[in-house]
C-alpha cells in the first residue's frame, strides 16, 4: 500500500481538497472499504446475530465473529478476550462498575495519572464514591511525562487498580505501560489501560504490555462511530460478574435471579453494534495491511516536520515532551489569543483543529491553561498539509499581531 | 406514501424477492434513506460533536441534535428528555444503575411482569443483588395478558420501581401501560417501560402514557444497529447522578472528583454513536411520514389474516391473546417438532423466522415450553408473504407428518 496515494481511499478527504483535517485524535476519517462494509451489511446481511436459525442470521453472526477475530489479531489477544462495546469510555466504565463495585472496599486506592482523559477518571469517581475508595495520581514532570520516581512510593498495598492512558490525547506522550504494569502487577493491582489514542497510532500487543484491560474506540481508528473494544485478560473476565444485563449474556433467567454466559458474551448484553463491529473489523484489517509500524512512522515524521516548521511562528508555544516517546499530537497556543478564537481563525483558512480542554481538565490545570488548540495527524495527512497549517498560523500571527 | 410500494424503499427486501423476512421483532430492515444518511454523514460531515470550533464539527453537532429533536417528536417528549444510548438494554441498565444503585435500599421491591424480555429483568437482578432489594412479578392470565386483578395487592409501599414491557416480544400482548403507570405513580413508584417492540410498531406518546422512563432500540425501528433512546422525564433525569463517566457529561473534573453537566448530556459519556443517531433520526422521520397509525394498522391486518390462514395448518398452535390488544407477533409450535428444526425447515422454504426462548425464559417456563418459533411483521411485509409462510408450513406438515 502506497502511503502517498492513501488519501484517495478516504472519500471525505479526497472529496474536500480545500480541507486540512488535523483532528484525528478526536475522530478519524473513514476509508471507502469501511463505508462499503457498513453498506453491504445492511443491503445483504442484516439480521440479528446469535439467535437465528435462518441463513441470513447465521451469515450476520459469522461476519460479527470474524470482526472479533480481526480485533484479536490487531491487539495480540485471544478471540474470547475481545468484548465489543460502544467506545473507550464504555469499556472503562465496564471495568470500573463490573470489577470495581464488587471488589473495591472502603480505604482502597485507585492510582491514575495527571494526564488522564476524563474517561479514565470519572468512572472511578462514580464507583469510588459508592464504595468509599480513594483516587490518587502519578504526577507529571515539567516536560509532560509521568514522574516514575514517584511510582514505588505510590504503589502501596492499598492500591487495587492502576488505570492509565497509553498515549496522551493532549500531549502525545507515550507512557511506558509495560514497565508500569510490571510494577503494578507485582504490587497486586489490576492494570487498566486507556488505549483510545495508542491503538489507532502505534503497534499494540496487549500480552507484551502485560495489562489486564485495554480499551479502544473504533471511530478513532478508521472505524464507524458506535463500536469500540474492551480487551480483558480471560482469567480476569471469567472471574467477573456482568456489567449490563439483558439478552444474550445469560445462561438461565428467572423472574428474580439469573446466571450468566461465559466471556465475552457475558459482557455483551442486548443487540450489539453489529454493523459497526463488522466495519471496525474492516478498519483493523486495513490498518494491519498498511502496517502499524508504518502508521506510527508516518505520524512521527509529520510531527517532527511540524515541530521544526512551527518554530518559524513567533509567539507560538507547543506543549509536550520532545523525545521519541510521543505520537502525532500537537497542543499549542499563540500568544494571548484564546485557543477557541485561534481554532476559528484556522477554520477560516481551511484548517480543522480542536480547541478546549480536550476532556483533560486536570492536565490543563497542571499546565496552567484553561484550554489549548490541538493539531493531530494520521496516515492520510501530508507534509504539504503541515506547510498549509504553518502558513495559516503565520498569516494569523501577522493579522492579529497587535493583540498577541 | 403508498404502503404497497414501500418494499422498494428497502434494498435488502427489494434485492431478495426469494426471501420472506418475518423476523422484524429481532431487527428490522432499513430503508434506503437511512443507509444514505449514514453514508452521507461519513462522506460529507464526519467530525466529533460538541467539542469543535471548525465548520465540519459544528455541522456534525447540528445534525446530531436535529436527530434528538426528531426522536423527541416521535415520542411526544422534550428534546432535553432524549438520551442517546446503544439500545433498549443499555437504556434499562442506565436506569437500574444510575437510579437504582443510589435510591434502592434493603427490603425495597421492584415490580416486573412475567412477560419481560431479559433486558427488563437482568439489570434489576444485578442492581437488586448489590442493594438487597427484591423482585416480584405481575402474573399472567391463561391468554397471555397481565393479571391486573393482582396489581393492587402487589403495589405495596415497598415497591419503588415498576418496570414493564409495553408490548411483549413473544406474545405480541400490548399492555395497558397508562393504567398501570397511574396506579404505580399513585403508590410512589418510578415507572420504567421497555418500548423495544412498541416504539417501532405503535403510536407512542410518553406524556400520555405518564411514565418516567421509556426505552427503545433504533435497529428495530428501521434505524441502524448501535443507537437507541432512553426517554427520561426531565425532573427525574435532573435529580439523578450519571451512569457512565467520561468526556462531555462533566462540568468540572479534578483528579479525585467531578461535577456533572445537565441532562441529557449528563447521560451521554464519550463520543456518542453519532452517525447511528443521525440515521435513527432519519428512520423516525420516515416512520412519522408513513404515520404510526398506519404502521400499526398494517401489522394488525397482516396478523389477523395470518391468524385466520394459520388455522388451516393441522397440529399448529399459536400463543398469545386473540383480542385487539396485540401487535404483529406470532409465536407458534407445530406438533412435537422442535422450534429450531421448524425454523430451519422454514428457512429451506425461504421464510426467515426466529426460534428459541426469545430472551424471555420466565414467560416460556409459564407456557410450559422451552422454545417457540416466532413470526413477526412490519410495514414492508405483504399478504402474499403470509400466504407463502402458511403454504410452507403446510408442506412441512405433510413432509414430517409421521414425526408430529
Amino acid at each position: 500500500m502506497d502511503l502517498s496515494r492513501i488519501r484517495e481511499d478516504f472519500p471525505l478527504i479526497a472529496g474536500h481538497p480545500e480541507l486540512v483535517y488535523l483532528d484525528s485524535a478526536a475522530t478519524s476519517q473513514k476509508p471507502r472499504r469501511v463505508l462499503e462494509a457498513l453498506d453491504r451489511y445492511y443491503r445483504e446481511l442484516n439480521a440479528n446475530v446469535h439467535r437465528g436459525a435462518y441463513r441470513l442470521s447465521v451469515a450476520a453472526t459469522e461476519a460479527y465473529e470474524e470482526a472479533r477475530r480481526r480485533l484479536a489479531r490487531f491487539l495480540g489477544a485471544e478471540e474470547r478476550e475481545i468484548v465489543f462495546v460502544r467506545n473507550t469510555t464504555e469499556a472503562l466504565n465496564l471495568v470500573a462498575y463490573a470489577w470495581g463495585l464488587r471488589n473495591l472496599k472502603e480505604g482502597d486506592e485507585i492510582l491514575v495519572t495527571e494526564m488522564e482523559h476524563h474517561a479514565g477518571l470519572v468512572p472511578w469517581h462514580l464507583v469510588a464514591g459508592l464504595k468509599g475508595a480513594r483516587i490518587k495520581a502519578i504526577p507529571l514532570t515539567e516536560e509532560g511525562r509521568l514522574d516514575l520516581s514517584a511510582l514505588d512510593a505510590l504503589l502501596t498495598e492499598r492500591v487495587k487498580v492502576v488505570s492509565l492512558v497509553h498515549m496522551s490525547n493532549v500531549l502525545g506522550t507515550i507512557n511506558p505501560v509495560a514497565e508500569i504494569a510490571k510494577k503494578a502487577k507485582a504490587a497486586g493491582a489490576l492494570v487498566v489501560v486507556d488505549g483510545a489514542q495508542s491503538a489507532p497510532h502505534l503497534p499494540v500487543d496487549v500480552k507484551a504490555l502485560g495489562v489486564d484491560f485495554f480499551a479502544l474506540s473504533g471511530h478513532k481508528m478508521l472505524g464507524p462511530t458506535g463500536a469500540g473494544v474492551l480487551f480483558g485478560r480471560y482469567e480476569v473476565l471469567e472471574g467477573m460478574m456482568p456489567f449490563l444485563g439483558g439478552g444474550e449474556m445469560i445462561r438461565e433467567v428467572h423472574v428474580d435471579r439469573s446466571t450468566y454466559a461465559p466471556p465475552p458474551g457475558r459482557f455483551e448484553a442486548g443487540t450489539p453494534p453489529i454493523a459497526e463491529a463488522i466495519a471496525l473489523g474492516e478498519a483493523a484489517q486495513y490498518l494491519m495491511e498498511v502496517g502499524m509500524e508504518r502508521v506510527y512512522a508516518h505520524d512521527r515524521a509529520l510531527l517532527d516536520y511540524a515541530l521544526k516548521r512551527l518554530a518559524e511562528v513567533p509567539d507560538l508555544r507547543v506543549y509536550g515532551p520532545m523525545g521519541p516517546d510521543r505520537g502525532g499530537v500537537i497542543p499549542f497556543t499563540l500568544g494571548r489569543l484564546h485557543p477557541h478564537d485561534l481554532a476559528t481563525f484556522l477554520d477560516g483558512e481551511g484548517i480543522a483543529v480542536r480547541a478546549g480542554h480536550h476532556c483533560a481538565q486536570p492536565l490543563h490545570r497542571k499546565l496552567g491553561l484553561a484550554a489549548t488548540a490541538r493539531a493531530s495527524f494520521y496516515l492520510y495527512n501530508t507534509f504539504e498539509e503541515v506547510d498549509r497549517f504553518v502558513e495559516a498560523l503565520l498569516r494569523i500571527h501577522t493579522r492579529y499581531r497587535a493583540w498577541l
